[in-house]
């Protein structure tokens, strides 16, 4: 027999999909080999990239890598900060899914059908004008992709009113084992049919399979918004005004916090403003109807005055919006700081943030680094941030060290090491501290099911033991 | 050997739980049976009751369940409607949760911990007080337990606005395969660290493990409610009316159907004052500051005048609950009207409901049976009830195969054969309808990781083929 006879796996590809759905080139190749991981993660050239346009696309893909044990990783935009969107081996592809960006609302139903290459805030645009709201709300709104928002559960402010990604995807469909279909959930928002397997696929990282489609649930757009600035200088005021709101019988659309070096940052990065003399900030945002947003904010600026604080409104839409762009820039303006950064996502429950953030302080003054706290506080989540100068290789030991000392410090408080980003590459080896050998144990036999040959986006999650 | 020397399985439950938490007579064995499904469906004479006090206890039980091979029933109060707390075999043992009622109720976190056989309602007028709200409303709320909602995700009206049981879960401790403890989520409204496992549980109807404990979100409790009524001269009327609402910019609270023999049978039942001269009406409540529900109130009530319909508001608190209990009660208020009844609860999207209900009563006419539908039209769910008489079997076979013609109208529509009621017995053969192979093959293989000897609610969900 001549090998010539058998095809080679790419060239496979190429002839079932199409020349122009398959790139091999050395630098496409390159390019999609990287996402916006801070840290350096292990990252493979794949043997391809791969430009699916429809959901048969997708189904012959599987097969074929199912055939042929090809490893696919799946990404949106690349704007993942845990390496989900990195490919692991060579013999692998990414697929990317910038080409199928269609996407339709049904504005009687309050629900939308997406493919997973559509950017988020695209369709939020879009279905705001129809008097709907898609609240989910990651810094990387503007770029990012609904389907790369549905594989990490993507959060943001607003969550702490409106809820995660989760929350919003009532169906998928997608391409599991060998390139099998497999149809979840309806445009309707109650459905017991059997165990759900929808919300199982949100936040499941690309490891179960590819979305090719999914109904999304849409909401009323809140006729008025007000944001609110209060200013502390002690720390421990903060988690004692936080319990305060959320036991006011108001319930803030975003609750978002600063401490005195986030506070620097954005004044040295593009100044909006905000005091540097400080310990911490919070932004408060508020929704829902005008008369109740009115009502509301008199209530909160009433109580936070009474217990001694400053806060200022924002007198109009556009010095609401400068405060909330400084916020959600607060990442790159941290990158001013230092060369190096380590930006984790970590939870506790409120109750205990006036507890942790010390003992967060502490352990940045134990491993002699610069830290920065800021992040939604409303729901616990806090992004710590650890800065570190690239060169000094000694300072980024330090700053890998304290981070296993802050997951530790998140979970003896019942929290989580991630509230946003996911596990991804980073943090595999901290799953089962928080899980445990049962948690993990199930989550990799319940991975075996929809994909038995670990084909979708392996070395994710789960570590290799 | 003499047979003496081993045990009989009911024996070693006893011996290992103690006495009094393993009932044999046939009294308790009977009674434990049934659930209040409406229909007759196989069931089997457990041969044991357990009633388990803690986490130990239910652990030993596993443990010796699954060496002995003994399928295992949970059972929260047994008000299901499809045969979910049903024993299907009289190998098996009810497991009632009705000792493990205790909570504890973070109030700063926003937080509570319950075991299973906590009361709905007990615990929602405990949080209430505290200033917290637990939405989920299902319409057996004042006698159903926060376990058999958890393995429901049991619904309700306020689910419109709220969602379902499900949003509300965050973590659970759960007994699995062999006996072992599986500890999910966490009290924090933002965790990405692995798949959602704890959603998953929700709406599992018992048949992966026994639920021990949860950890619910609670949310800031409305300061304000009110209720208005709307008259419908013409039944097509409803459909555009509930969508111009929910196009307003308003968010019910709930939006709640009935059609004119509902309202017949209530006011034939328990008089609330309701007019039965109309062809339908629509119950709506808003919630929130007491300001945005007078301006929301003002809203919906003018574009609903502006369409020509009659709008009439619940004057005090009183009125409103008046009304809000003639709608829970319309399950035994149908009672009254025939001494058979099927009770779906089918879902449409919204968008469609204008076309299936005229559709529904084309079913009912060609059957030539007495239907009577209510149900949360927001979202989607109707509750279509067959009338029978129970000695007539014609009729009844008529009513059978009604049924099937309106779950094929639900799914034609891509709607849903349950909105809230769940799979369980009833409903096993229509899985497959909605699901397709795949759908039900992938169930099947997730099951079997938590319960691969197929212990756990044995019968439920799945058809046996």
């Amino acid at each position: 027999m001549f090998s010539i006879l058998k095809k080679k796996p790419m060239d496979k590809l190429s002839e079932v999909l199409g020349k122009n759905k398959v790139n091999t080139s050395i630098v496409e190749r390159k390019l999609y080999s990287y996402d916006a991981t801070p840290i350096p993660v292990e990252r493979s050239i794949p043997s391809a990239v791969v430009f699916p346009e429809n959901q048969e696309d997708v189904q012959k893909l599987v097969e074929i890598c199912y055939q042929e044990d090809i490893p696919i990783f799946p990404r949106g935009a690349g704007s993942g900060l845990t390496g989900g969107a990195v490919p692991t081996t060579e013999k692998g592809v990414v697929v990317s899914f910038e080409k199928m960006k269609k996407f339709s609302v049904d504005v009687d139903n309050a629900t939308a059908t997406v493919e997973p290459g559509v950017i988020t805030h695209d369709f939020q645009q879009y279905v705001e004008k129809l008097g709907l709201f898609y609240p989910p709300d990651p810094s990387s709104f503007r770029y990012s992709t609904i389907g790369g928002n549905i594989a990490e559960n993507a959060g943001g402010p607003r969550c702490l009113k409106y809820g995660v990604t989760r929350e919003y995807v009532l169906g998928i469909t997608a391409v599991i084992k060998e390139g099998k279909v497999l149809k979840t959930g309806n445009p309707v928002i109650k459905d017991v049919a059997g165990y759900d397997i929808t919300k199982f696929f949100v936040g499941s990282e690309g490891t179960l399979g590819l979305i090719t489609s999914a109904t999304l649930k849409l909401i009323p757009k809140p006729r008025a918004r007000a944001t609110a600035l209060v200013l502390f200088d002690r720390l421990e005021d903060v988690g004692k005004a936080v319990t305060r709101i959320m036991t006011s019988g108001v319930f803030p659309s975003a609750l978002e916090f600063m401490d005195a070096d986030a506070i620097r940052a954005v004044e040295d990065h593009k100044p909006v403003g905000l005091p540097k003399d400080v310990s911490a900030l919070l932004l408060i945002e508020l929704d829902g109807s005008p008369q109740s947003v009115k009502e509301d904010l008199d209530l909160v600026e009433g109580l936070l005055k009474q217990m001694g604080l400053r806060v200022k409104v924002a007198e109009d839409e556009a010095s609401a919006e400068k405060l909330w762009m400084a916020r959600k820039n607060l990442g790159p303006a941290l990158a001013n700081l230092k060369t190096g950064k380590i930006n984790e996502d970590i939870v506790f429950p409120r109750i205990y943030l006036s507890e942790a953030i010390p003992k967060l302080r502490d352990v940045a003054r134990k491993y002699d680094l610069l830290m920065v706290i800021f992040g939604h506080i409303g729901d616990g989540n806090l992004h710590v941030n650890l800065l570190y100068d690239k060169k000094n290789r000694d300072e980024e030991e330090r700053a890998e060290r304290a981070v296993d000392e802050i997951f530790h410090l998140a979970l003896s408080y019942k929290g989580s090491i991630t509230g946003e980003h996911g596990v991804g590459l980073t943090k595999r080896k901290f799953l089962k501290w928080q899980l445990g050998d049962v948690g993990v144990e199930v989550m990799r036999d319940i991975k075996s099911v929809f994909d038995p040959k670990n084909l979708f986006n392996p070395g994710k999650l789960f570590t290799e033991d």
